[in-house]
């Protein structure tokens, strides 16, 4: 079961000879979505192979590092022969100006293109193996951050113990993990309780975009397996963080910690840093044990929680 | 006397890993132009260092692969406090699509920017020691192409003549050699003409943009130094060229060979090409004898005539 983030572009507001702007890659089980679509993400996209067979794209807010990305990909998309449509998610208040954006240069498109605002607190996403769910954030301008959270797989089967029970070997062993009761031939119903675990939790990664830390990221980032969060900054700009609505490294560092993420990737890096990025992970790092930070082309795989 | 031409970005309209959209950076003399700005060209220009101090940019048309840097690039230069004007150069009837692109995020610029549009036949930018022309051009939209012409350089100074002629060696010669005339001490008038020699040809690059070959092209490409000229596609895909508005390599190769051109090069490179664009360059080849394709952070020093 893939659940793999591509970091895309992992620069502030000016990119670097190393960073793009802001883009994110998830592949799930082949399902792809694209987080945020800074300019020159699409070659980046070519550059580390993610495929372009997005369904949809979820962005955090509409300053240029995050969305300037998207009339070209569009366009890219449709000399490709795409057919299918494409939902672009943006906080509420937002969609004409990406409708703006999108259609400044009339490019018409040969597939159907549905912009959609969602507010914070919105399953944005709603399926029966995952959902994306938007939260508020804080940037000094309407945004929101995502997290995709897998449904509960089934418990473990208990193999030996069902054949303890006098279970035949065979179909009944998948109706029981599949929940339903099985009756044996001298008449005992075994319950699925009897040999099927509790439900084990799916896997959780978070998005913020820009933001200054938020409670409501703390709610949503619970337990997550990753959590990819603005550390614009070090200790040496913190103050300048406050300012902009950003959070420094420590500060991400801070929330991961409190919100018990199982890893921290710390991303939208200010140029500032284009030399040297390693102060950013050391002051992240004394606030959680598994924060790093994230570089342009870097590809995690979420492992389940066991 | 540097003249210095850029590649950022080399691809047709779609970008390939190799290959950045259209963009094109001129240093002449430590001033900077841009010519066109395809997604990912400020990226470009930090990438092979060609500096931000760019006075104007020039657009050949405003499909989406020659300007959709623009926004991204402006911004950019606010975040680095530029205080300068600057001017985008863009084909009658297109200022309102450049302005819309700009302004559909409502960043607010630190510096004053002026967008005005250009007539083909039109001495775009007129100066003492160069002027930029655009010229009429073919790719079914408002088009044009740009030649970026040196004034003639002074005649060459003849001092073992005026040695002869009685000259007195020091500032005389200079006088001479600035087109005035000097009095010897016996009385005799040396005429400039008697020492310096006939005024010498400045250096002339011509970029054409997505364009059909056309006789305008010829005339402002005559004894060009550097052609840039669209050479999209191949022998193989000409009549795909002949319905697009592009040119093909060999085409591009034959309008070279008439205009007398010194060097051309191939750009716009069709992604069909991505793995081997070889066959481009042998194309024009056959049609003129300094043909290449050029490539994404390829810098061409252009020298005097002689």
């Amino acid at each position: 079961m893939t659940l793999r983030v591509t970091f895309l572009g992992t620069s502030g507001a000016v990119p670097t000879a190393q960073r793009n702007p802001s883009a994110i890659h998830v592949n799930r089980e082949g399902e792809e979505v694209l987080f945020d679509c800074g300019e020159g993400t699409q070659r980046q996209m070519m550059r580390f192979r993610t495929g372009f067979s997005i369904s949809a794209i979820f962005l955090t807010h509409v300053h240029g590092d995050h969305v300037l990305g998207l009339p070209g990909l569009l366009q890219t998309l449709d000399f490709n022969d795409r057919a299918e449509s494409l939902t672009i998610h943006t906080p509420r208040g937002t969609r004409r100006t990406v409708e703006d954006l999108v259609g400044a240069l009339d490019a018409r498109l040969g597939y159907p293109l549905e912009v959609r605002e969602v507010a914070p607190g919105e399953t944005v996403r709603e399926g029966e193996e995952y959902e994306i769910r938007a939260f508020r954030t804080e940037h000094r301008t309407r945004s929101v951050g995502y997290a995709l959270t897998e449904s509960d797989r089934k418990g473990r089967f208990d193999r030996e113990r069902a054949e303890e029970l006098g279970v035949p070997v065979g179909p009944a062993f998948g109706r029981l993990h599949a929940g339903e009761p099985v009756e044996l031939e001298d008449g005992t119903v075994i319950e699925p309780e009897q040999v099927v675990g509790p439900p084990r939790p799916g896997r959780r990664v978070v998005y913020t975009g820009d933001t200054r830390p938020t409670e409501e990221t703390v709610d949503a980032s619970e337990d997550a397996d990753l959590l990819i969060h603005d550390a614009t900054f070090g200790d040496d700009w913190a103050e300048r963080a406050r300012e902009t609505g950003h959070a420094s490294a420590r500060e991400a560092g801070e929330l991961a910690a409190r919100a018990g993420v199982k890893r921290l990737a710390l991303t939208h890096i200010s140029s500032r840093y284009a030399g040297d990025a390693s102060r950013l992970a050391r002051e992240a790092g004394e606030e959680h044990d598994e924060a790093f930070v994230a570089e342009d082309g870097m590809e995690i795989e979420v492992p389940f929680p066991e």
